[in-house]
């Protein structure tokens, strides 16, 4: 078995955990710096860990592919692997950590003004008190309750909000950490009791463009919106106009349709919105790429015994 | 029994239950714009809900101040009183909620950069990923184990710390929410094995510039600091220097030794320091006006009954 390691950004003890992995499971691992580019006696790898899009669309001989994002929109193509038993595992799972800490931290941005209290300081103003809302007592929803809906959720739960409910496609949660879960045909029931919505679900047909026109109008007056999960999931538009008519709260944007946020996009403009450049999960926090290797190395183990891996994704349902 | 109500920004809510426990403590009230301006009848007040600090100063008749603050450094001057008799009861309790969400907001604004990341993308500006810290396995310090520091602990335990030590005058905390307590002469044991410390330190003697320049030099390598106490508390040249020499990963400061802080204060432009306006435990949440009324309202019945009230200050401790 050959491996082909392209995940940038790994120290020395994630090699080492690879080369020991690989060891054990009987495979040649090497290191490459892209796609471009495999050394010699790598050109047909069996498995590829990191963002191996084009080989997997032109490579037969591809098994395996883990990429370490936890989306995987971007493989969902018809041609998107030139081998259709192709495994692909995903890193879904190491995400939730620094996901569910930057929605609790563009929240209270947002809720307690800090942007605005930060932007006049940094101009050496001593700004003036301002309303200021609470995680506590507040009614939050969770759209998308997987590793990362559920890792925040248990944070939120410290904050002591009035409630804390999850929608989910089955209505039926793994973790006992929401007050109550429905299916997402429930979604416009609980939008008018929600203060914070958080959104965190993968790019599906199902989802595209799921919080619409209608439902944005459904939030009460000052709810705030935060989407980590992708950009497809919202009507920009619909939410700019809402945010510029002063009736949302707020709202905390890291994914978009179109990214980067191309320069002439009304978004930049935008009252209310704080715009992030898709760094909720970024790979520079310590604890995201350690899993994300302990993860592919997990699923590298039982590959080689032919146990069941862990991350495989259902490429019917797309995540 | 005569009150007078000087807290600004109360609702109509606030008012009615100020009303109906004078009524029920067989007393009147009147709500007061100022102290230059008492209602007629209510010159010479038994009770002051507010910041009544001339007339504490000047009226030997008062016999309650309530103050809407939890620090009250500012009645301790021996001329504070006219009547050495005076009960003085404070709002400690009611801001914990309110200080620790910014407490949470400010470190993960430092940790995940997201202050750079915001002021880039309110300049029209896409971002490259940086290297970012988490409150996962981070070793956090509290210094201060009062309302504050455990509401504050509470919340942060759900992060998954890697060790979460409170540091206290006594040594005891009454909430069993630390990994470990210590008495504050054990201080410099912990720095040099705190990632993140909180400051949630009441003003007195003791207290005074506690983060001494050779106690920041404890601080290992990239360490964050938040102060939401009061400005005293830190050697506020040693903290700049310290950060603009790189050393320090950031602070962020609610309070400072004079504030407004002056304009020609070095620290606003001291690097990786996040200055916010004393805003941490404002009056405009809804929950800390809430709390703070109630709390009045419990001791006022307690106080018409000769039973023992709940939030006296303990004048030789100062808090």
């Amino acid at each position: 078995m050959k491996i082909v390691v392209l995940t940038k950004g790994l120290e020395q003890k994630h090699k080492d955990l690879i080369c020991a992995s690989a060891e054990k499971a009987n495979a040649e691992v090497c290191f490459a710096e892209s796609e471009n580019a495999f050394p010699e006696g790598f050109e047909d790898p069996d498995v590829i860990y990191g963002f191996g899009v084009k080989t997997a669309r032109t490579n037969p001989k591809l098994k395996w592919l883990c990429v370490p994002s936890a989306g995987v929109d971007y493989l969902m193509k018809p041609d998107s692997f030139a081998n259709p038993d192709c495994i692909l595992t995903n890193s879904a799972g190491a995400y939730g950590v620094s996901i569910a800490e930057h929605i609790i931290a563009v929240s209270l941005m947002m809720m307690r003004r800090l942007t605005e209290f930060y932007l006049r300081s940094s101009s050496g103003e001593w700004d003036t008190p301002k309303l200021q809302k609470s995680l506590k007592n507040c009614r939050i929803t969770v759209l998308g309750t997987g590793d990362i809906g559920c890792t925040f959720a248990r944070r939120a739960k410290s904050f002591e909000p009035s409630s804390l409910t999850g929608i989910c496609r089955s209505g039926v949660c793994s973790e006992p950490v929401f007050d109550r879960i429905f299916k997402i045909g429930d979604l416009d029931k609980v939008l008018p009791s929600t203060d914070l919505l958080v959104m965190s679900l993968p790019a599906t047909s199902e989802t595209e463009n799921i919080l619409s026109r209608e439902r944005i109008d459904l939030l009460p007056e000052g709810a705030y919106v935060v989407n980590v999960g992708r950009g497809s999931a919202i009507d920009e538009d619909a939410l700019a106009d809402s945010l510029d008519s002063g009736k949302l709260g707020g709202a905390a944007l890291d994914v978009f349709k179109t990214e980067p946020l191309p320069s002439d996009s009304r978004l930049w403009h935008t009252k209310g919105l704080l715009i992030t450049p898709h760094v909720a999960g970024n790979l520079t926090v310590e604890y995201t790429m350690d899993r994300n290797v302990e993860m592919f190395c997990e699923d590298l183990l039982a590959y080689a015994q032919g146990l069941p891996m862990k991350h495989v994704v259902d490429r019917n349902r797309g995540y």
